[in-house]
Order: C-alpha cells, then sequence, then structure tokens
C-alpha cells in the first residue's frame, strides 16, 4: 500500500521544526552535496547548529546551503521532511545585532564531543515540507 | 554530557546501510543542496531508489550526488550517520549488464503514492561513517 503526499504549510513546517533536535545539513563540496546530522536551535525563523571548524564552516560566509529535518515512523511508513534552503553564516561574538541569536545559541546541546565553538546561522530563502498521510 | 565520535569502517557502514530502507538523497540544485527522504535498497555497493520525474532525476545523467542514512537514539543521545558521496544515473531498461540492478530495484518499497517509474542508481565515490559513542 502507498500513500497520499500531502504539501505542508510554512507554519506546518515551523511547528514541525520546533518540535526537533537534531536535523541535517548539507553542503556543497567539490561538487559533491555532504549532509551531516546537527543538535540545532530556531529562533526568529533562523537555524542555530554549533561546529567545530572544518567543512561546514568553511561554507560559513553566506555559502548556499540546506537544513532539513524529517520524522519517520516505520511501522506505519508515514513521515514528514521539512526542507530549508538558505545562507549561513557565522554567528559574530559582539555585534549587538546578534544579542538574541547568542543567547538562542546558548540552548544548543551537542551530543557529540568536541569544543564547538563556532555558531552557525541558517538564514532561510526558502521552506517547504511534505507529509505522507496514513 | 558529551560523547566521542568514532570513525566507521567501510564494513561497518555497509552493515549499517544494510539496516535501513529509508534513506536521504542529496543533489544540487541551483547552486543549493537539497535533501529527500527515500526508500531504497543496496545491490553490489550501489543504492537503488526510485522515483517519478523531478529535480531527483534531472540529475539522473552521472551527476554528482550524496547518500546519507543515520540512526538517531534520543533517550541516549547517541547515533550513527553514513554518508556515500557518487555518481548517480538511470537504471537502464534493456541493457544486460543491469540485469542484477534490475531485480534488486524490484525489492524497492515506496511509502508514498506515485508511480516512481524511474529507478536511479548511485555508484559510490566515497564512503564514510560516523558513530557517537554511549
Amino acid at each position: 500500500m502507498t500513500r497520499t503526499i500531502e504539501v505542508l504549510s510554512l507554519d506546518e513546517c515551523r511547528a514541525l521544526l520546533a518540535t526537533h533536535g537534531v536535523g541535517r545539513v548539507a553542503v556543497v563540496v567539490g561538487g559533491y552535496p555532504e549532509v551531516f546530522p546537527v543538535n540545532y536551535v530556531v529562533s526568529d525563523d533562523r537555524v542555530l547548529f554549533r561546529t567545530d571548524p572544518g567543512v561546514k564552516l568553511a561554507h560559513a560566509r553566506f555559502g548556499r546551503v540546506c537544513f532539513q529535518v524529517d520524522h519517520l515512523d516505520f511501522d506505519e511508513q508515514t513521515g514528514w521532511s521539512v526542507l530549508i534552503k538558505g545562507v549561513v553564516h557565522k554567528l559574530r561574538a559582539r555585534d549587538p545585532d546578534d544579542d538574541g541569536l547568542r543567547r538562542a545559541a546558548e540552548q544548543i546541546q551537542p551530543w557529540a564531543a568536541g569544543d564547538k565553538a563556532h555558531v552557525l546561522v541558517i538564514t532561510p530563502v526558502s521552506v517547504t515540507g511534505r507529509r505522507i498521510l496514513p
């Protein structure tokens, strides 16, 4: 049996993003996309996650990325997926405009070890979502 | 508490890929990566999934993609992630070289409705994985 796919509204996407603490960031490296799970928070429609220097951070100067969250129910064979396309930048340490984002970033709780001293911020260009109906 | 990250061997990545039926394909569209959950099978180290014509299929002429599978344990705050970078092509209907892949493709069980008449094949260029240890 296969199920119908429903397009989610922006409000539904926002609500679903708020229910999760782990998503996946995709960046383009050498022509290939790469996908990494990250712990994240949402603040003012922006997605924040922490990282150590590396591939993800190399894209932090307004690189094009996407952020994806899904929930899969293997028993019911249903689920939803929300996809944010946007640009990423590194959170500035002193800019007063970033006060709210810095406070939000303190709520990020990375599972993995590492300093993860850098906070990256994804500003959405588009937010879309799909749900498989039971 | 944060946990140590362990690099997985190729054999561990292969074993973990075989335990799952849903992964995520990422393609690059207009400079942005996009991520889609798909039902998949693995055959001869290649990843097969079905699709309707659309964004994913537009990349089917040996486009660069990645395929990612993870398992996240929210209670233990652990998990693993396997990432395949590779090239994607459309499974040919008549080429005898593709007999084995066509048989494997019959095992794909898409959750979502749609003809999904096209089978896409990802041939790996690299396979890497990470695990967060409890």
